[in-house]
């Protein structure tokens, strides 16, 4: 028997080699997203599948199940090892309830699900993409199934994005959150609306300047851009290939004078959780959920970065590198113009306070869905139905209903809530933070956010995933999942109007 | 048994496999030397030797050599496949004489060389890479004895670059082409300089307008940008991940107006030749050797690139770009700046008939290194002695001189000779593409390059690798590898003067 140090050893190295193809693959999606040629798309998909082949008989080679149920088993194991070897088994435990055929179902559906919504979105005409995705459908409840449950079939789903997470806990938080949101966006749009925001949409936003801007606020923000990167690509994304190499994109528009500022502060946040992760146990060297993550970019972007505070400091910055299209615009208009509340159709260009209704009904369709309840075939009039009853708003086509986003194309079913929950875990993390930093806003309106990054680095980052993000949420803050924080967050901000 | 087509499938796709993980190495490799950011160098370097392993492991798993062994047994295996059975069979049996330990020993020795190189050639102190130097060649001899030679010790290391390629067969002709070069030389180096090339050193050669040529000069070429990129770098290379994604770099100065073009154009040179390789059978799309890759580069940079007819078509494009750097410049003083010869220390700057006398040199001290016949304690003498006696000038230092190239501190011996192999293979296929296409020249000067490219694509490319590099250039011309052209190319160009 070897001794446990030098199992672990073992153990270790397994799970650095798993990492080390996981940067590598990284590297390969994020080239595939940026500066990859068109005809390269074939030979980089076909090798990118070895490399999770590869990565599949690692995880699943024997010897890893051996180890790990060895240093299960032993009580000498430290915290952090143990914290460790739960987290692979983890990943390694999914990995082997999937079979084979399964997985390449699901690659081939997922493909042929993003082909066949494209088609649709453009012609918007849902007919189109209708079978496949009734196939994604089909192929995801029998995931559900192979990856196990207590009757509640989207739980496993949800539990791939939300560790820990089930069903029963989120469905009445998100409820709670419906309900106090529904009267808020009411009053909001009731009342005539705030600053007049079409500057905010001339052509007069230099794409250039906007990137440089976009740097000098990631930078302002703590960003480290000698370990990582901003650049431009059709839909901003960030990509932690290591902590010490976190990819950031952004797109910009000549006629939107916001949206790449928020882009970058949002892809700026989740990009400093991936810096802020810790080097080491390999095995817990990574983020703890996908709502935990989003909390991140939600923070940055929303609480800090819609702010009047911040831009108490970054307004007069922004208003020097575009002096004709800020001409005659003060801080106050432009804090009211990147915080116009209305309802609208797209989920992507909703504001702080309508944006979870949005998820809300995504969440009530998939959930419906995944259940077996509803159809694929009713779900453009279901989808409208949901609109006009959540948002009070009925989408006249399905290219801006049903068809907007790509995440069931891609097969994506238990992701959306994510959303939701980052935005809750952002509200209660920043209210935690507002208690332990009674400065906290001062230093913001000096440009100076260091304090808040530090507390966030010290409270979440660092635990990458040796804890859940449940957990690491209330070892920060006092409280878990909740509602509470974020809606008195927007009936404080958005209330007093 | 499975039958033949069974064995081949199998075959075909293990080395389809090696192939992919090849492929995202290479883009791993590429984003390191163009946008990784600093700090991830540690994480990067780490990934990239898992995957190395993981190839090593599939290279030399067993069950290929048996199927390797049954399919070379087999009389009724086409061509086709028995070229990419022998090619994969050699890259094997390769992998499986270097001892793993030798490997590790190898990667570390090379990345301390590296390393003492970079301080030594700052400070020009050869002391301070002696000892790295040392433990190099011990360990380069090692490696080739572990390859196995039959008393020249420097053969195995030459084929690795070269293979088939022998020290007996290559030395007579470098001797050959020594004896032509030095009274050639000696005849333009005595009479006056040519036309005054002062202008292409001003400080007046904006770097994106000379970006922005390079991509119309490589277009010209027919390389193509969808399948293809060109960004910047420290050091120009050309990186094929596949025939349909080749990636070129360049590096640009404001004050030089020559060097960017001819960067690019030996690039473009290279990724024509990757983007032209066959795409099947993985075994044999793969270049077939540095020489005659480089043959590829040095034919269009210097055969085409530094020709009258070439800037007939390009100059007054050049011009337009550059109004101000060429006011006064005609095609004529352009095309004798791009063409000076002149005695001088840096390979890299030589110009085309120098050039090879820089690698006589080296190719001269290695051979005798590898042999054990030179101390590295004595290199830099000696090379100052060879430098002296072969290009009549003598290096007042070592900066300049035996430190000015990385290639010994990569522990890369039996490669320079490449260089020179590519110069010889440029002139002779650039003979059989003027006899086979008699109005080569005429079409060059009316911008219409696709007849030469396409000859080389029909006669080179399409090889790939299953056919040697000197079969291929016999076959394309008649004669393979000799100095005859070189030198009848060199004396035709330069000796009228």
């Amino acid at each position: 028997m070897p001794t446990l140090d030098a199992l672990w050893t073992r153990f270790d190295a397994a799970v650095k080699e798993l990492a080390a193809l996981e940067h590598i693959d990284a590297v390969a999606g994020w080239d595939q997203e940026t500066y990859m040629p068109p005809k390269g798309a074939e030979a980089r998909g076909e090798a990118r599948a070895v490399l999770r082949g590869v990565a599949h008989e690692k995880l699943t080679r024997p010897e890893l199940g051996e180890w790990i149920a060895t240093l299960e088993a032993s009580p000498e194991l430290d915290s952090s090892r143990r914290a460790a070897v739960r987290a692979v088994k983890r990943d390694r435990d999914r990995e082997l309830k999937l079979p084979a055929r399964l997985v390449k179902e699901l690659a081939q559906a997922q493909g042929r699900g993003v082909e066949a919504w494209k088609v649709a979105r453009r012609e918007d005409r849902f007919e189109h993409f209708r079978p496949a995705l009734e196939r994604l459908i089909a192929l995801k409840r029998e995931q559900a199934d192979a990856l196990g449950h207590a009757g509640e079939r989207y739980d496993p789903l949800l539990d791939a994005s939300e560790p820990g997470m089930t069903t029963a806990r989120l469905q009445p938080v998100l409820e709670r959150l419906r309900a106090g949101l529904v009267p808020l966006v009411e009053q909001l749009t009731a009342s005539p609306p705030p600053a007049e925001d079409a500057f905010l949409r001339a052509d007069a936003w230099d794409v250039d300047t906007q990137f440089d801007f976009s740097l000098e606020l990631i930078r302002g923000l703590g960003f480290d851009l000698e370990a990582g990167r901003l650049d431009r690509s059709a839909h901003p994304f960030c990509s932690g290939l290591a902590p010490t190499d976190v990819r950031l994109t952004t797109r910009l528009f000549r006629d939107d004078g916001a949206s790449a500022i928020f882009s970058a502060l949002h892809e700026a946040g989740h990009g400093l959780y991936e810096q802020g992760l810790p080097a080491s146990p390999a095995g817990t060297a990574r983020y703890a959920s996908m709502g935990l993550h989003e909390s991140q970019s939600r923070l940055w972007e929303n609480f800090v970065g819609r702010s009047q505070d911040y831009w108490v400091f970054w307004f007069p910055r922004l208003q020097a590198r575009f002096p004709a299209a800020l001409a005659g615009v003060d801080v106050d208009r432009w804090v009211g113009a990147i915080n116009r509340v209305r309802r609208s159709l797209i989920r992507v260009e909703a504001d702080e306070v309508t944006y979870n209704l949005h998820i809300l009904v995504r969440f009530e369709l998939e959930l419906a869905i995944v259940r077996g309840e509803l159809p694929a075939a009713e779900l453009p009039g279901a989808w409208r139905d949901a609109y006009e009853r959540v948002l009070g708003i009925r989408p006249p086509d399905d290219r801006d209903g049903v068809l907007q986003d790509i995440h069931w194309a891609w097969g994506e079913f238990g992701y959306f809530p994510t959303y939701s929950i980052g935005n809750m875990y952002a509200a209660t993390l920043m209210a935690g933070a507002e208690r332990a930093l009674p400065t906290l806003w001062d230093d913001v309106a000096r440009g100076e956010l260091a304090p808040l990054r530090d507390w966030l680095r010290a409270h979440v980052h660092r635990h990458g995933r040796a804890l859940d993000a449940d957990t690491i949420v209330t070892n920060a803050t006092g409280s878990g999942l909740t509602e509470v924080d974020l809606l008195a967050h927007l009936r404080r901000k958005f209330g007093a109007r």
